[in-house]
């Protein structure tokens, strides 16, 4: 459980130019990573481009994952099948490849289905047959589907569901949420545009994609936060926002990517139909890139 | 091409009590709907749960329909991952499998990045690489994103292009993308609520999961449509609008099912989360069913 | 159990001239076989190339077989991995696609190893996992691995093992099985060289490649021995030897495919290294399959 | 070229006691087999337990092997269906891991077909189409096919072949391929009981399953034949020969995990129905073990 405080990154899946899995790309992100403090990972998320990759490529994917992180960080692995019986079965595999939890999104294809009845159905049998401890995704930008608080509280209750990746950018629904829960459950924000909001409302951690860009200044609003600092906390923040910004919702997985590269990792390519930024748009992540980095 | 014209069936895939597939209740409901005048298939596409099945229930579904439709029906498979790449390679196993053609529903899952020009440059590759004819899939309801009307044409070039499914249940939408399009390219709507319409503004044809329930009714609207029986049609389409209606968008696959179990074909079960329509709801598609087959 | 009696055929696997699956050529096969008296068929064994198909085209030549053989009909998929885990694994999926028995080979492969007590362990394990009746398969001129008459009989004790196929082409280690095992216990000869010779040694039926060559031959053979008509059935023996020699051991499967194109069945390709016959072998194998004609 | 002279391992897949996959147990023993000198390993052939494992597994293994040899070691994948599209196949998932040359075995289930003729056709269109270079794997004791000096010599000229794995424990036989391939050929033995006798006869290294338990005494007798110390070499094979044995023919994969773990390794179990040795066994593997080592 305490693996599940402070910054954890869903991190990127690296491809070459042809589009090729680059796990040796991978394995460099995550040694940079955990050399700049961060202890936990969630592997193929929306983030990790899972819907992109072949079922034998997920497989490796998280096999090379798991043998650089140590055993005391947290190894996470995105599922989520749209049927509960795929999502079953595809997180047996998962453990197989050493993963310590699993972040389960919503089924969402048939989304006038997705009723919070069904979300609560769904959760509770992935849970009784997951070897592993399980955590909610609320993803509603992708998916349009959204775990409402009241749902969320139930489904703590299960002794195999320990927490909820709350990525919907809706402060209000996230203190709502944690007040519901009991105070064991993990809430964690994956919005890094909200970070210090979220964890004003109670926030025990975050899954940041911007995180990923970087992680040290992320760590450090947390810490900050944390020790009480919140002038510092928010003058990070600020800057921290517009980036979170242009590498999620605005610029998408391409404009992560670029950021990557420009920061010293190794974004490299994403699978068609995705596209890197246009000129402007990549100018536009190194200017905001620097000045995060200036106010660390 | 002519395998386009007139009304083709989007089949659902039956399961046992316990989800598993039932190939033999497939079987006998392709018979039925032969037997019943429709002569091409749509399998596996978003009525027949693609999503649910892992891909050897998918080839072995596609493999057991191939040898119930005769080589003068169409049989199209219905395709689409996220990626290009896994498009391109899921219609080879498709085609291994004895499909014709292939309806290759939008990429949606990182739905910003899924620009018109996205959609273009995705299904230019996607035919390309197809050894069999390409038709698209405007499916907004389940996927947000829509084909628009500009984008069809541009796309209808494509040699290996042979037309649009458009369940985009948008009239005018249709009969723009009837008007931009040469009068070679197949244009079929896949709402049943809008047959009439849709034919009216110029659908060669129509691919409709009401027509697994009422085929005749389908087939009879569009017979008198063209023998110019105005009001045939429409005192016909009168009563499948409502049924239409039920077993898609209101009570979604489980209606449907329902429905078919009613109708005397082989509904069972739906993979969980999805679940059967609740008592009233089956009351409802009763009442629908009798008062639409009291009409032919 | 009575499905066991009588003459079977271990199916060959049609290949169109560039070596992909015929699925089509085999449905055709199996409708003849079935007029032709046959009730019985052993899908992808050693005849059936099982070592040539990966994965998902084995589960579809499962199911399209299954389709074409009704249920009063034994419909047994050949299987045997390596390893006892991989055998019970595939197991499950054989009867996913509804065999309703298997057929289970030695493993071979670390044959040093291979004991009769290792078969034991092995076989008794997979009978216990299996979730339909397990028979046995001595193939020793393919695997090097000969189950011996007093390991079946051992074997015969299990409950979900029903019976054995013994291929070793050895009349006296086929009559000590006999009379070892229990007498519901089916001991089938896989040899048509010695078809009457095991007859009269208390086979209860025989799973012959030649079948599918000559199925009416196998029958009369089986029926004259069994209504006493001992002469019917020498004579016919006389000439179903040499050609069952010529399509199994001396010109291997490329023999047998070319000697079903002659029958007016479908043999098509073998996939390489195998090779269809040369001139002098496809002119003998016509020769005998003439003189065996005739005599029947 | 120059990465198949010396002494490389064919590794063994540990597994736990519940015999699943155990990847770290096989990183620990690359690194300490990389620690002892040794820089060649090859990944999943017949001391692999290739055949005990699923193809996801195969692929997860390449890929963390891989991540455990640097670039300027050798890394060569064990490869080998019954057919030639399936061998191509599956170098092209080999490929995709990293493998950076392939070592196939001979086709050999339908053995009565695989005539020297059938073996030049096999491996020439492998290597065709390899984007690695091969390696032919002459295996008489597991397969009962071997490939003779005339073939092995007809094949060397495809420049896409490089060497042969000759694991016939027939040195004349070795001598005479090493006489008819160019010098630029890599001939290795897969036998250490002719470790040194191959190495007179012009052996370029040897792939031996006994030096993964000491791979020391393996690279001295390689080294002392090459520097002239004729006694030293033979001094150390007197020891080498009954261990290679033990760990080979006599006690086979069990008896090799079992040297393994007395030496230090992480030997681990087997996938039955292969099994452990018994006591008597594992004594004597310790006292051969104890001399060998006695003798560094």
């Amino acid at each position: 459980m305490n693996k599940l405080r402070g910054i954890l990154l869903p991190t990127t899946t690296p491809f070459t130019d042809s589009e090729e899995l680059d796990l040796n790309a991978l394995a460099d992100n995550i040694r940079k990573w955990r050399a700049a403090g961060i202890s936990g990972f969630v592997m193929l998320g929306s983030t990790g481009e899972r819907v992109h990759l072949e079922e034998s490529e997920y497989l490796r994917t998280l096999e090379v994952a798991r043998r650089e992180i140590p055993s005391d960080g947290a190894f996470i692995a995105g599922v989520g099948q749209q049927s509960t019986r795929g999502t079953i079965a595809e997180i047996a595999k998962a453990v197989q490849c050493g993963a310590d939890a699993v972040l389960v999104l919503t089924p969402h294809y048939y989304r006038a289905a997705i009723t919070q009845e069904a979300l609560v159905s769904h959760y509770t049998a992935v849970a009784d047959a997951s070897r592993v401890h399980v955590l909610l995704y609320s993803m509603p930008a992708l998916t349009g589907i959204k775990i409402e608080p009241e749902t969320t509280a139930r489904l703590s209750e299960h002794p195999n569901i320990m927490g909820v990746k709350d990525s919907s950018n809706d402060v209000a629904g996230f203190a709502a949420t944690v007040k519901l829960c009991p105070p064991e459950f993990a809430v964690l924000t994956g919005n890094g545009t909200v970070l210090l909001d979220t964890l004003r409302a109670g926030a025990t951690g975050a899954i940041l994609a911007v995180g990923c860009v970087v992680p040290r200044m992320c760590v450090e609003i947390f810490d900050a936060f944390n020790r009480g600092d919140e002038e510092r906390a928010s003058h990070l923040q600020a800057k921290l926002t517009p980036l979170a910004a242009a590498v999620t919702t605005r610029f998408g997985i391409g404009g992560l990517k670029a950021a990557l590269d420009l920061a010293d990792y190794r974004g490299g390519a994403v699978r068609a139909p995705l596209r890197a930024p246009d000129e402007a748009a990549g100018a536009e992540i190194a200017t905001l890139l620097e000045a995060a980095r200036a106010a660390l």
